[in-house]
């Protein structure tokens, strides 16, 4: 299978392990064009040039998918791009593993939708933090029974500011911290619980973002969700540059039978039939590209494939637009 | 000064100690009448004999106030009588350490609050997880500007279920999870930040609560708050009975310089001028009821008093109302 790879704006990187290991053609990589941030180009460059790839670079994508005609396109535009870019892979029956949000709006969503359901090409979601190790357990643990029946979740994301990227400065640009950040915590509730989201409460805040234009740099959202399980979300970008890592990511799945809680990369397991709180040995990460090419090639169903991931996406800009109309 | 205790069904034991070290003369304990839950009365008595108090005790406690014509009274009723007893001793002149809701419902609470204002009498509420030594800890790096300005916090109450007396069973005689459990977070936020609640979204569920009528066992509440500040907490009670302690408090607070964090009875701080994230050696826990004592005694204002707990209360049942509402 031949691949091309649009932008370099986020995680195309998560697909470059399987690239090799399933001994699929990096043929080509566009960047730069119009709407396709090229910020941050370079350095993605060398990643790719480390990596051992020596794609043909494009710099207009419509041009390298017609040229090409791959089999799979990595989507990873500047974020707001994300859907027109994967809308015209999927209209040339190209199959996308796209950067999330899959879209920067509810109406470019619906097209995305709608172009998914008239492809025979398929299309995946890079929400790959529910790929590592401790996800992975404890999702194992859940669909176990181990804690009985989810009823309430919380998760958070914060993360260093660092310097980021001009778009991020502007709403046109950069389609939110909800969309962005939150949105990993909003997948994988839904992910955990099984349950769908039925009603979204949520702010933001843009104050004392170190001169970021109008970037949000604090919010919230709380879902209600089938079942009448409850789950809530932080997400900020206050996480001081002196802390070990550049995300902190938990989440707490309060069960019927017990809860489990994932913090700093480990995750525990409190439940009378543990007997107290123990530290779970955690299975082995998996590879989220790997999970899509399992789709492609032998019908497998990957794991964050259309459907649950466009619903994901809906969530988190439902979340987004509702903290922005009650500014 | 000669102190009553009023209900038997809280966090009285609070005042025990001060009550000692004070010399107060702990003269009189009603319970058993009318609204009065006497439910946990026998074992609530062993404990002030176990004390060395030997109260005299009465089973109407508007005789006992009458007769007794005490300087303080202990309001520890069936949590739904709290502000009617509240207020017929601060009608006497009588000072009110009153347990949290300070009221179940607006009206009696608006009631409340006239009262107070009223009244020459002072009162203070039971809100003593403040007063423990993690939250003393990070309350005097916050307020020495450590982690710069707080922008978001999240906070966590998880209980165990236990056996719940028989009123926890149903609305009309319990407050609710969110008046009685998560209002400790919402009264340690606005405590902590110094921030104003100016809106708040809610929902509760009382599913799967273990055969305990309509008592609500998990819940959210999300406010905005002046200066755009986030604030989120969750409230259940699934903590599952083989866990090392009844409750699970937490708070983080994220500041611009800094985020501070409390799991487990312990103290984190993370921040650049810290070097990273470092465990801060505790402070002594403080006497809530020796607070309001010494407001009482010498004009200290007392840190959780009528004005501070009235609004804690007033947004801990706006939450309930509207979770209500949205059923």
């Amino acid at each position: 299978m031949k691949a091309v790879q649009i932008g370099t704006a986020g995680h195309a990187f998560y697909a470059y392990k399987a690239i090799k290991n399933y001994g699929l053609d990096f043929a080509a990589l566009s960047c730069g064009s119009a709407g396709i941030a090229a910020e941050g180009t370079e350095a993605a460059l060398e990643v790719v040039k480390k990596r051992g790839f020596a794609p043909k670079l494009y710099d207009n994508y419509i041009t390298m998918l017609d040229e090409e005609r791959p089999d799979i396109a990595i989507v990873n535009p500047q974020f707001t791009e994300n859907a027109d870019v994967a809308i015209a892979a999927l209209e040339r029956g190209i199959h996308v593993f796209c950067e999330k949000p899959l879209a920067p709006d509810l109406a470019s969503l619906d097209r995305l939708d709608a172009a998914c359901k008239a492809s025979k090409a398929r299309l995946a979601a890079m929400f790959g933090i529910r790929y590592e190790a401790p996800f992975v357990t404890a999702k194992r643990l859940v669909d176990a029974g181990e804690i009985g029946e989810i009823r309430l979740m919380d998760s958070r994301k914060s993360y260093k500011l660092g310097k980021r990227p001009a778009f991020y400065s502007s709403r046109k640009t950069y389609c939110g911290i909800l969309p962005w950040v939150a949105i990993h915590g909003i997948d994988w509730m839904r992910w955990f619980s099984g349950e769908h989201y039925t009603k979204v409460y949520a702010a933001h805040s843009s104050r004392e973002n170190g001169g970021n234009g109008d970037m949000d740099i604090t919010s919230f959202a709380t879902y209600e969700m089938t079942n009448g399980v409850l789950a809530t979300i932080t997400a900020d970008m206050f996480r001081p540059a002196s802390a070990p890592s550049h995300g902190d990511d938990r989440v707490r799945l309060v069960g019927t039978k017990g809860i489990l809680e994932i913090t700093d990369g480990a995750l525990t397991l409190l439940s009378d039939a543990a007997g107290g709180k123990v530290n779970v040995p955690l299975d082995p990460p998996k590879d989220i590209f790997a999970d899509f090419l399992e789709e492609l090639l032998h019908g497998v169903p990957c794991d964050c494939g259309a459907e649950a991931s466009i619903e994901s996406t809906r969530w988190a800009l439902l979340a987004r637009d509702f903290a922005e109309r009650a500014e």
